[in-house]
């Protein structure tokens, strides 16, 4: 359904068409709690706080990165759970098909931009989902770092929930030092911490 | 309250904290709703839409400009709010001293960061604020624009709870041209026909 007929300037409209069409990404809830709180957390807030950290943290990056760039893959990133919904982490059926569906996604929604802009950011979304640039490791870095982190801090709230364990976290976690040893040492101090202190099972 | 005491290195700590503090973003309520929902949009979600406008529409902008730094402007723009609330756009009584509140805030947030980190960050809010550059021009007019849209798109809903008049939106709203005319030129229709569609009093 088309929303926007208040302008004749073509390309402006199919722009502020795809940035209505996001508006649903403040709805796709994640299995992450926002700390102190009993809310799950949504996609568009997490893509913010991507995309602080990509500001932040990127001295911490292994290889020299554009941090800018970093920061346009994040908040792109998860646009394609509009459609393809989010599929948990540790869910290794949802995982099966995610890449056809997130595919199919991708496409239907970026093109709704202008040509050069469809293509721009199609290209962003894949080079983060091919995780192979510097950019790309390392933004994929900060997108398993921070849930990592909400659930320890959140007492582990979200592992409790679904029963997860030790070697489950580092399996799905261990690609930070991919992008940022330094990030993967903190993340590694959690996970053992988090068994410690009973967040986690063993 | 300190809650990184994973980590000996020390700016690392200071700019984790500095993150999780952030988290509180996600819990600051603004007076715009999610459109097609009943649930009002917080700073977090406000604050990653801004920066995909930036990324999507910097073409329009009145002069040239680095998408980059507007990204990093509005990703960190409304940080302040996590002391000083979010003030109404138009609550005149509130706005008496929020500029004290805010840079009070300012300087306690960026203040957990590194020496470096807080002058860059406090440097980018104040140039947000100043609106005279023009990457904070443009930015500004990305801030006014989005939550006129998601009112005009959800028939009016925020501005008819508030009793808002024409004039004060055109009031609120008209800084808009001076990041981008064009961008103005499309909020002026929709203003005209918010008022036709009575979602908007005259």
């Amino acid at each position: 359904m088309q929303r926007i007929t208040e302008t004749d300037h073509v390309s402006l409209g199919q722009q502020l068409e795809f940035l209505l069409e996001l508006e649903k990404l403040k709805s796709i809830f994640r299995r992450s709690y926002i700390l102190d709180t009993d809310r799950w957390e949504n996609d568009a807030e997490h893509s913010w706080q991507l995309a602080v950290m990509a500001i932040i943290l990127s001295e911490h990056a292994n290889e020299e990165i554009q941090p800018s760039h970093v920061m346009k893959m994040v908040l792109l990133h998860d646009i394609v759970e509009i459609d393809a919904g989010d599929t948990f982490c540790y869910d290794e059926k949802g995982h099966t098909d995610k890449a056809d569906r997130e595919l199919r996604a991708a496409k239907r929604i970026f093109g709704i931009l202008p040509p050069e802009q469809q293509k721009e950011c199609f290209q962003l979304w894949q080079e983060f989902e091919r995780g192979e640039t510097r950019e790309a490791k390392f933004a994929n870095a900060l997108d398993r770092l921070m849930p990592l982190m909400l659930n320890y801090y959140s007492q582990g709230k979200s592992w409790k929930k679904h029963g997860i364990r030790k070697q489950q976290v580092i399996d799905r976690n261990k690609h930070i030092a991919k992008g940022s040893t330094i990030l993967w040492d903190f993340a590694s101090t959690l996970i053992d911490k988090a068994v410690e202190k009973g967040y986690l099972a063993a």
